[in-house]
């Protein structure tokens, strides 16, 4: 284990908490190279944890809880942690063959594209909740915005070791690609002509959202196939940039549950 | 105009942007000190905020572009910025009050109330987003829980200046309260019995959401009338509670507009 944050981005990552460390061994076990569990924890989710890690000839550690509260910082571990090979970056290329197979398996690809996104609170905080709605991949532009350093990967709170980000070359040509791929584009911005739950987020979507302050650039929103708002009832004049993903991936997720 | 970050909760504090100062002007002048706009702007929309102040004897005063740069910092301020009187801090009896005035202007109230949520940022992000989607009030206990700061006003965009924050003794007995006011309080939670969609958040409600990590205390879900979950389909265990009080704050209004 290494102190959350301290780590290069070729180095191992820690993750933590029963959920993702179990996820991560039964999908994949070939980088996980080390579990760790306070020694207090014995019951069923630890022991299957323990099996799942030994099935597999991962060596299982205990510590006491103040090693992973120094190396983990005050999160919520759950007494468990891995430590894994960070998720390599994707190419364009990865991210269309992903969507390809997506449409191959009938599953309809959620996407995020972050067009100038600068602030690396905000990567991570939109890769945490893209994580969480179950999206493909994070897009952003290989110029002019975050990508993923430590402090994206603390603030994603291991988002970043399952869910990818594809930094490209041309944010509107990949959208092209994309939309050629069978993939709607939804752009979000304060003047959006539709509300979001008016468009059909059911089908392959990507989500489209602009830097804070200046929105979604001139040529994106052009390549957009609908704009649409989100709720903007008070003073202020707009979302936290993480928090308009929030609303708009909450929405995919609803449309598709078949509400 | 003050530095942004270094006034005093009593002194003034400085909003910005059009949309931000218009409605200021309009709703609260008597709480408008000053307003300022960049030497270069002259438009109909900034004629109208002219005209607005002068009608009030608010003064306007031409100021160079890099004077609100240095005040602001590298926000979206549109040339246009106001100094003004900050929103006190509701007690329950105003919150009490307000609930029944919007019940009587047969408005369904909406709002947000974070039970132990310590992290400034959070509490500042739930307030932008509580403003964007037109909430009544935020509701946090007075202790264990992070206050109204300069960090949290900063955070907040201006929303601090709107949405008032009401610090209650004792939450539960606060949510209790809203209930006999004819609320009703729904929290969310990882195990939630329904989805955010599946609870009629139509008529007035308080949407009660814990700090992250440890989540809603037992008697506060214990208050709860309904226990929703939002999307958790990926790895990471739980979301950022600004996220999640978007994504809940968001449903409302969804459902509120005939959708």
């Amino acid at each position: 284990m290494k102190r959350s944050g301290s780590s290069s981005p070729q180095g191992s990552q820690t993750i933590y908490g029963l959920h993702a460390v179990r996820l991560m061994l039964r999908k994949h076990p070939e980088r996980v190279s080390a579990v760790h569990v306070t020694e207090r924890r014995d019951d069923p989710r630890v022991r299957e944890l323990d099996e799942l890690a030994r099935g597999r000839q991962i060596p299982v550690r205990r510590v006491g809880a103040e090693v992973l509260k120094q190396v983990l910082g005050d999160v919520s571990h759950q007494g468990v942690a891995a430590d894994i090979e960070p998720l390599p970056p994707w190419s364009e290329e990865d991210l269309l063959t992903a969507v390809q197979a997506a449409a191959e398996a009938r599953q309809a690809a959620l996407i995020l594209a972050l067009d100038g996104v600068q602030d690396p609170h905000n990567l991570g905080a939109c890769l945490r909740t893209a994580d969480a709605c179950g999206a493909l991949a994070v897009i952003v532009p290989r110029d002019r915005a975050a990508h993923v350093t430590p402090v994206v990967r603390k603030v994603a709170a291991g988002a970043a070791e399952t869910t990818p980000v594809v930094a490209v070359t041309n944010l509107v040509r990949t959208l092209k690609l994309l939309k050629d791929a069978g993939l709607w584009v939804i752009g979000a911005d304060a003047d959006g002509a539709k509300r979001a739950h008016e468009v059909d987020l059911k089908g392959g979507v990507v989500l489209a959202l602009g830097a804070e302050g200046s929105g979604l650039r001139q040529l994106t929103r052009q390549t957009c196939d609908w704009m649409v708002r989100l709720p903007q009832l008070g003073a202020v004049e707009s979302l936290n940039v993480s928090v308009a993903a929030g609303m708009l991936l909450y929405e995919a997720v609803r449309q598709r549950s078949g509400a």
